[in-house]
């Protein structure tokens, strides 16, 4: 779609909300490529451009995006303003590229808001205390916007998406997959984590904290997505809310070594020394007193952590070190969980059923993750959705959805 | 030239600056074709934008500019620093698309001089008293550099164009043009007006009135320029600075009025009225009691100003109102023009040898300007350049540079 008719699309969208008879603050990203397009300049002028000259170039994208989209509000017959982070007062540290919000100033945007004017807001960016332009980075836009929700405290956070909202498992992988009409915080958090990346966790993360109902939905249609919100009492009916699965990650497994205190804080203090983001980590006891030590990690971090094991394996006394980056993680999440038994087994006995491997496994209160070949991950993924019957609704919808 | 290629020519110009010893602040316009891509965007997405949202989206374009010369200049090894007109405190009266600059704040900038930085700002923008974004119009970036040499007590203000410098006349018709090393300010309005475009007026006032040495030069040669100063005594040696044209006037004429006292304010008060910039006006005096007024405008008012001459010579009880669009304005400009007589008299001469009309004359304090048939401009150019020796250096120009 060209950047016009974007524009004009998300304008009449706001029209309709309006209409409604609701006051609007609209935050906006860059419009298609134009980050892309500014990142390729810099590279062509600059080798390494500094973080305060990158944010003060990338800041201009969705200034063009505020000023569009006020533009064509005016063209439909409404009153709307655009604001960039700093005229609205969006405060942040000064770590630019990726900035930390601190405080966001109500004032401005609240009196244009009475006035009955669309407020049209840049996403993904603010000032820090001495007025240097910040970008907030990876899911800057979506952050911003629940920051603005918080501080105007709004009724709801519409976030539009590429998706139709949350699903019980990737609709492109399960066709059965059905939309969930409410999830909580901690279950979005748990699935974006596992793979599902409709919303940035950073932004649930601050929705979570400031308590903003969010809306996750689709910008190419009007059907209602899905709501991220607090747990309620009704969400533990549903055992399960959804499976997804990663397969961005790779395992490494540390063989034989002493089973003796200290051990594993030797291999991992390393590892996080490195800038290492390790995910899942399961140990395992030998007969003979030796334990292998498994645990997984970013593909794109396979080669470091495979040097800092070898090293602190040989040190160790380890028989070796192994990696295999053929895997995937299958995750089920629901807050349901907490108050049911049998759920874990549930789950492994599909898999068992099924004929497929787990490697590994791990469990936090509200998901149960195994790692499985990434050769079955698609087929793991329908059968655990089929165990736990997500594409029936198994609570009414009615009392879920509020 | 592409614009990343730009880019870096500037950054290698100032680079040199600095190598010199010299305290740099540099002040860029939006990248080649930025500013009617904006413009584009706009008028897709909006017939009528209004000019808050517009000065919101063009002001993007010097900010990318300003970050890519930074990075450019860091690239090279210099440090240096970008600076929106918000930052840097260009504060605006609040009339959007054409502000005017009402005061800079230099400590910004100085502070970041003091630390050996190349200081890059943004041309073209401020902001008013409520930190709502304005552009300045036409001549906006050459009026941002001045305004900030001021602030800062700079030794000269450098403009970089794609021509040379101000030439005698334009080399593209009188081949034998000779660049001036230097001209007064009140010379350089008196040719802007008149057709030579080197430079906005209006940055030309505002370096008058600050006192601001500018420095006019080619962005794509090492060669000095044009030197615009307060006048000096030397200046008065050379009686004729320059010669130009200008065809984008019109003529018409109110044929046969009365001649009683409040005609002319009858005729040029709803001229005014109707916002029509009138440029010479010649009254003539017939036997009979009756006066012909013939006046120029802008030939895209001209239809506007047939309108009303017609209605008001009506009113009069003119004959009738006749207009000629094939005009052009030849002028002579000079601040030694004070000093000498028979100036006139010789342009009048030397028109008159080539068999050149003269339709009108006006004369000011430093300039000579004759109406002919647009058909014979270049003509008139040549003959009034030769009669006047212009491509000869007439007084030494080691004394007139300094």
């Amino acid at each position: 779609m060209a950047n016009a008719d974007r524009i004009k699309k998300v304008a009449a969208r706001v029209a309709r909300t309006k209409d409604e008879g609701h006051s609007v603050a609209v935050v906006v990203s860059a419009l298609g490529q134009t980050t892309d397009e500014l990142i390729a300049l810099a590279s062509q002028v600059c080798s390494e451009p500094s973080k305060r000259e990158f944010d003060m170039l990338l800041s201009t994208g969705e200034q063009v995006s505020i000023a569009l989209l006020a533009m064509a509000l005016q063209d439909l017959g409404y009153d709307a303003i655009s604001f960039t982070g700093l005229q609205v007062g969006i405060v942040t540290d000064s770590a630019h590229t990726k900035a930390r919000i601190i405080s966001v100033n109500k004032n401005r945007i609240m009196r244009e808001l009475d006035r009955g004017r669309a407020v049209i807001v840049a996403g993904f960016q603010g000032v820090d205390e001495n007025q240097e332009i910040t970008t907030l980075g990876r899911g800057g836009s979506d952050t911003t916007a629940v920051a603005i929700a918080a501080a105007l405290g709004a009724d709801v956070c519409e976030i539009y998406t590429d998706v139709d909202g949350v699903f019980t498992a990737d609709p492109r992988i399960v066709p059965d997959a059905r939309k969930l009409p409410v999830v909580s915080y901690d279950e979005m958090l748990e699935m974006a984590s596992a793979g599902a990346k409709v919303l940035h966790l950073r932004a649930v993360e601050l929705a979570k904290k400031c308590r903003v109902k969010l809306h996750v939905r689709s910008s190419f249609t009007e059907e209602e997505g899905t709501l991220v919100v607090a747990e309620t009492q009704e969400m533990e009916r549903q055992v399960i809310s959804g499976v997804s699965q990663d397969k961005g990650e790779a395992k490494v497994s540390v063989l034989d070594v002493p089973d003796v205190p200290g051990i594993a804080a030797k291999l991992f203090g390393p590892l996080a020394d490195s800038g290492i983001n390790v995910d899942m980590i399961v140990q395992s006891v030998g007969e003979d007193g030796l334990n292998t030590i498994s645990f997984t990690v970013p593909e794109s971090d396979l080669k470091a952590a495979m040097q800092t094991a070898e090293k602190v394996g040989s040190e160790l006394g380890a028989r070796g070190v192994q990696c295999d980056p053929g895997i995937a993680k299958i995750s089920a999440v629901g807050v349901g969980m907490r108050s049911h038994s049998g759920v874990a087994a549930k789950m492994f006995k599909a898999l068992g059923d099924a004929g497929i491997n787990i490697h590994m496994i791990s469990t936090s209160e509200i998901k149960i993750s195994c790692v499985v070949d990434a050769a079955r991950a698609e087929e793991a993924l329908k059968v655990v959705h089929d165990a736990f019957e997500l594409s029936k609704v198994t609570v009414e919808e009615g009392t879920n959805q509020k």
